[in-house]
């Protein structure tokens, strides 16, 4: 592969910066040895590029209409000037190497757009390998000059963390239905939202108003953090807030927009936005770094050859699980040498 | 320290038996490395006579009520002809070092009593490895023939999710007050529970059945597991129940140990009971294993050279926080070489 331009990707030429991106990803997607030295080297020179964008992260259940809210959304943002990026975590590729999110069919105006850039989620890996595939692809996407990044998951698993980890803010789109929010509150996605947007608002508005009231208290409770005297209401801090729109009919999108201005406002002023984006980079170094040290234990011969055993021997309680855990950490360590030792494989 | 006495473990000289049992869990809490060998030597002879008992975890938020209820309840079973231990994990141990709970003191009667054994939380360490000392110190009490062993936690921080994760049944204390549910239903502690235990009850009947009838809601929606169909009642599988009683005035203790023995009974015939103490086995090895490579790594001089810097640029933005990370695990690969070089300290 030969080398990334930095420079078509920082460039005006469209055309040429949209080919450079694509490689730049690709790149980055790679699990060959000399490509991630590769793509080590591009991110660190594109990172004093990086940072100027707002990471908008947004999550529901399949069918609450992520697509058409992400459509609607995109065209209403270039209209306004911006330029919009769009990428995805599908946490059924981890599994089936399948990629259903961020497909460009599904967003049959915004995909074509000069203006926009979408890309479907990586198609394989852990969850933690896909997400920070996607937040690395975030960075090249910035380095672009789009202002605006959209990173869509669906609600199911874990992914939804791993959204609201890379985002500056994380918005839950729910189904006017009571009783969603209770799955929503019992999975912690709730928790995560900065916003909740009740869509398809206008297909039953007395359930949708009757939704927004119950999540507006779900999240008045749950943001009391034990604290029963939420008297103190601080104009300094964003409190989570509930809205109701129609994506389909593209009502409501300006006041959607507003609040997320309004939180943007805040949290810059506050100092949140830059403190959450520091926490989000050490905690990915430290998600990374435990992966890493995870799958060098898994990889290790000398573990493998003994993990089946003393599986077996904990499970049947001859062995107890913290003797079997340093067993194989003491094997670890020996074999982490000897694989090290000149002339070993 | 001189060995620990397998037979006077499992022998039937009380005195000689609680000074071994105490003697061994000393050794276990041992950082000391041949200690640690000898640990697990200990525990490997201890197993074949573990297993027997039936782990009951109980938690709830400070001034539910525990001791009172533990005392009660573990006098009640040693009337019924139980052994019963009671072992604490203290969530704040890990933090001051100190030990709240598992206090002798506020068990006056059973503290004293020749067939219960009361143990304090290891008293300090992170949240993993006081949780690993505890169920190391658990095998111990079943070695000793103790039939009931009780796990008990406060309702705060993480240590819920240890004790459940050691435990045959969980059981979540709660006062007469609705909207502690929430709460404890945003922290997932709700979802742990097979039983839930108004406690105080005699002090607002009304208040606690309202409760009760909100907490029971609540575990059904929580139970449903996003199959809005729960029409079938599968007879053969535990639906979490909740009870109420009075500690303080012995009420509702036989209602209880009838559900705990139900539990026990149906878990037993339908192979929960085994499949659960396979899986927290082997998750406690997992566990324990990423602990131990998390340890190595930080302990690392090479990492804890250049982590500080690292860290900083994260931080600023000047390399990625996967550039990093990749970084530090190259280095961490060439410490431990040199580490174990001839010669090296």
């Amino acid at each position: 592969m030969s080398a990334v331009s930095v420079e078509a990707i920082t460039g005006t030429d469209g055309a040429r910066q949209r080919r450079a991106i694509a490689k730049a990803i690709t790149l980055l997607e790679s699990t060959r040895g000399d490509h991630r030295a590769q793509a080590d080297a591009l991110l660190t020179e594109l990172l004093p590029h990086t940072g100027k964008s707002f990471r908008l992260g947004i999550s529901g259940v399949p069918g609450v209409g992520k697509s058409t809210f992400i459509e609607a959304l995109g065209l209403h943002l270039i209209a306004q000037g911006h330029r919009v990026a769009v990428l995805a975590i599908d946490p059924s590729s981890t599994v089936s190497g399948g990629s259903i999110l961020g497909d460009k069919t599904r967003m049959e105006q915004l995909s074509v757009h000069p203006q926009a850039y979408i890309r479907p989620s990586p198609s394989s890996g852990t969850l933690g390998g896909v997400a920070a595939k996607t937040r690395e692809s975030l960075l090249v996407c910035e380095a672009a000059g789009y202002d605006i990044v959209i990173v869509e998951t669906v609600g199911v698993g874990q992914s939804e963390t791993a959204v609201a980890n890379m985002t500056d803010m994380f918005v839950l789109l729910q189904l006017p239905n009571a009783g969603d929010d209770l799955q929503a509150i019992k999975k912690g996605v709730m928790e995560l939202a900065d916003l909740v947007v009740i869509n398809k608002a206008d297909l039953d508005p007395h359930a949708a108003t009757r939704a927004q009231a119950q999540i507006t208290s779900a999240l008045r409770i749950l943001g009391q953090h034990g604290h029963p005297d939420h008297a103190h209401h601080d104009q300094a801090l964003w409190h989570a807030q509930v809205l109701q729109l129609s994506a389909l009919k593209a009502q409501g999108l300006d006041k959607f927009w507003d609040a997320v201005a309004q939180f943007r406002q805040l949290q810059t002023a506050n100092g949140k936005l830059e403190s959450r984006r520091k926490h989000q980079a050490l905690a990915w170094m430290w998600e990374r770094i435990e992966s890493g040290l995870r799958q060098a234990f898994r990889q290790d011969p000398a573990v493998q050859q003994l993990l089946p055993q003393l599986i077996h021997q904990v499970e049947q309680g001859l062995v107890a699980a913290s003797t079997a855990a340093r067993q194989l950490l003491g094997l670890h360590s020996n074999g982490e040498k000897n694989a090290r030792h000149p002339g070993a494989a």
